[in-house]
């Protein structure tokens, strides 16, 4: 078994309300020099070792991924 | 500037329904191998030098994480 991680993001063009909000509820709590939040999703996946990449590749795309919005990155965890 | 990354996930005893409605989707699309699935959240931050570590983790534990049910972690990304 191999533990596989996707990072999902807003595409940098794409407005991120949750990030926006997130900046505006910080200031009100008193952090300061918080520039910018944008909110993503995180996948954590236990494949098996037959699985490849082309395929981690479109199971990102094409299930986990919204991509006229979204930017995706897939990656190896080391060390399993 | 720094950039921070802050992954919050769901901690391993609990349920992660969003995570098996993944898991049963991919067996239905043809993706076989796939044992596990868990859905979080990342969230990237750009923050002032001044931001310390201590503040970081407070902002990750009090605003961004439901530490009842969520776990996270604050790594800074390196280069910028």
């Amino acid at each position: 078994m191999a533990r596989v991680v996707v990072d999902v993001m807003p595409k940098a063009e794409i407005l991120d309300p949750q990030g926006q909000a997130i900046v505006g509820a910080l200031g009100r709590l008193g952090f300061g020099g918080v520039a910018d939040v944008r909110q993503g999703k995180r996948f954590e996946l236990e494949v098996d070792d037959s699985v490849d990449d082309v395929t981690l590749e479109r199971i990102a795309e094409e299930l986990l991924t919204n991509t006229v919005i979204e930017n995706f990155n897939v990656s190896r965890v080391a060390g399993e």
